[in-house]
């Protein structure tokens, strides 16, 4: 019986994969991903079988690399950043007793807030959350309140899926509600194209998030109260206490 | 002048580092850090100096990879998991402006809520929070009142530094503010020793967490409402609407 790896690839480039991605990926016979991800591997594994799927739903994605890894291929099944954040690692076991003796292996990898905190410098010294701003599977009104409440709670905070094509003036309205909370000068910041061509950052408050440009390729960083920059970079304290 | 890595260095094992991770260390001449990472490393570099700082509080241990760098070496100080997160790159920069000239890198890695996710299962496909169960520089009411706020909105939580030997009965005293919220049922699950010996996770659920057993070396994960258990492994479901 096969064996389906799903990996975390980090956020695009070859060095910012874990050794164990590399292994696994270099085990597998069949590599598997959204035509994007794929894209950014093959390169790395030019020998392998791709299951490369541009236009499909993410169940038909899972279940096709469940299928090759029943027929006894070991796939790896490639997502961005970490598969298990907002990533594919969740429904693969959900099919998996579909499809009799699969073993299923989530292989972790560097997600986004991860990848663009170090670019930015370090947002994410204390306590933090991720909220996606995609309401395709989640209704808005549940995002708005875990924005509020994480304001509230004086946590950092990261935003993905800030914008899409399909869904502009997302990352206004968020900045809008965490406007009825925070101070417009608290310190934010976008990573873009993370470890891919065009790679870069901004910091700037929270006003300045109302009207930042920003696209399914950028994660956004809201700090806490106590999150400020020095030379540039955006760094949040270990803590609140004063204890050196 | 020098340059100064801050590099997360995953869970432990070698192959959980990036690749970039390692590049940083073969590069460096010097590795600094926590004599328990400081090890974890050694095998794989044998021939770095090593500053191992044992009892040491951290502004002083970043303080001393800063004056190597200054004196001209390449230093890598080394943290688990990432170095953004709860780690010593915030320091790096805070402290950098008293050596001028230093240049400082963060080295993105795999932090404990990401390859302990991977370990449980899929927890965290959906909006979660990382909270510190540490209240050495936090004071517990701010961290209470996050874990309520968490829990209010439904997010998963991955609590850090649930328990050491100086602060005991800290993961009952929040599983108990969690369940002011949240019902006993709630799936949760308890990630120990990752890629180290003695790897290991227990699925269990918010009222089982009353009386778990907890170290430094466990990171534990409540789920959120829709948090379900699939063959032995944690799973939430990517998000609340139905759209397969």
């Amino acid at each position: 019986m096969g064996k389906l790896y799903v990996v975390g690839i980090g956020p695009g480039s070859y060095e910012n994969m874990t050794i164990r991605a590399v292994k696994a990926m270099e085990e597998s016979t069949v590599i598997a991903g959204y035509t994007v991800y794929c894209d950014l591997v093959r390169p790395h594994f030019p020998d392998k079988e791709y299951l490369s799927t541009p236009m499909m739903g993410e169940e038909k994605r899972v279940r096709m690399a469940l299928e090759k890894s029943a027929g006894g291929e070991t796939v790896a099944l490639v997502c961005s950043g970490d598969a298990g954040v907002y990533g594919l690692a969740g429904l693969a076991f959900e099919l998996e007793k579909e499809f009799n003796g699969v073993e299923v292996e989530v292989i972790p990898g560097v997600t986004a807030a991860i990848s663009g905190g170090a670019l930015l410098g370090a947002p994410l010294i204390h306590d933090f959350c991720l909220i996606s701003l995609s309401d395709r599977l989640t209704p808005i009104e549940t995002i708005e309140k875990r924005l509020r409440a994480a304001a509230a709670a004086d946590m950092v905070i990261v935003l993905y899926n800030p914008e899409s094509k399909s869904r502009s003036g997302y990352l206004k309205r968020a900045a809008e509600v965490l406007l009825e909370t925070i101070d417009g000068s608290r310190i934010c910041g976008i990573a873009s194209n993370i470890a891919r061509e065009g790679e870069g950052y901004r910091v700037m408050t929270l006003e300045d998030l109302l009207t930042a440009q920003a696209d399914m390729f950028c994660t956004v960083f809201i700090g806490n109260s106590s999150t400020t920059v020095i030379d540039g970079h955006m760094v949040t304290p270990r803590g609140y206490k004063s204890e050196r």
